[in-house]
């Protein structure tokens, strides 16, 4: 299939998504939306969660590039950034949140999902390996909880709990995971 | 109402969420479930989302009590194992993902659950108050911030991505909040 055509039909999918949540995306809607056969889009997509799952990791809307500051503090506030505007700013927050309370019940769509998050963490671990190299972590903690508690920590805010995130959420998030709220030295990781 | 007539309702309500899904509770349901006629649960709550959201903040299968073990450290891990245990056990798990995963593109529910959220909040709050008086923590961090980080980290790790929780999880989650994960004491927050 030509780029092209392919990146309409998952554009479509997302869109489609984020207008009329998971029970209004059908393959009929994305045929239609994007001018490319049902048959085809079939052909390549045996389901819509299969379609969708292509979708959340290919798209455009929820593109992702790890970012390169030259220093953990300043690589892990980017990444906590990019999640706060993917989940603050349509329709990104609607295909994600959707995408998210369809798999519910759903385990094909939630393979799809855990397929998405494989993939950016794959994205994201080059983050710590450049940390590592300067010194900044030693070898011991876990990027994954790193990004875990990180990524977490914005969908609570934003979708759980329903509020907005001022302007030092993001600073201050990554301040507790780089140093924690300890009061002693006496409480810091591995002592 | 009788509590034990609450009660019962509550309960038949996050039942027919944990077999059903957000789509198959109705008020219908939970009338024949608790024994309850349908009138007398519209009386008390005017809707299907109105009733779960009681039921999330008020019925047993959600309870919680705050800990409190003697450190902050203790009670995060007691609260962390928690909502781990919450997570990965039915019905409990089949209910939180579900009330979550309706909540998408329903207002209602969202508030409910949002509700739920800053219940438990207030009853968390506690543990941060003595970990001050007890000089484990100074006056800056925010306590929501710190349960958005480590109750984020336990949806992320289960529900998102789908991975078990290991046996360090919940102590490795503690330890990065509470010291940090930065090589150099240079990187401590506030520093």
């Amino acid at each position: 299939m030509a780029p092209r055509r392919k990146h309409d039909i998952l554009n479509a999918t997302l869109d489609l998504l984020a207008e009329k949540g998971y029970e209004g995306l059908t393959v009929e809607g994305v045929a239609e939306r994007s001018g490319v056969n049902k048959t085809t889009i079939y052909r390549w997509w045996p389901s819509k969660a299969a379609l969708l799952g292509a979708a959340l990791v290919e798209a455009r809307a929820l593109d992702f590039e790890a970012p390169d500051t030259g220093s953990l503090r300043g690589d892990l506030h980017a990444v906590v950034e990019a999640t706060a505007r993917l989940l603050t700013t349509p329709p990104a927050s609607d295909i994600a949140v959707a995408a998210l309370g369809a798999a519910a019940g759903n385990p094909e769509l939630a393979a799809a999902i855990q397929g998405f998050f494989a993939d950016r963490y794959a994205r994201e671990l080059p983050i710590f390996e450049r940390a590592r190299a300067r010194g900044e972590i030693d070898d011991e903690p876990d990027p994954m909880m790193i990004m875990d508690l990180l990524a977490g920590a914005v969908w609570l805010r934003v979708v759980f709990r329903g509020l907005p995130l001022d302007e030092s959420f993001t600073g201050d998030a990554v301040s507790v995971v780089l140093g924690g709220v300890a009061a002693e030295p006496g409480s810091r990781r591995g002592d």
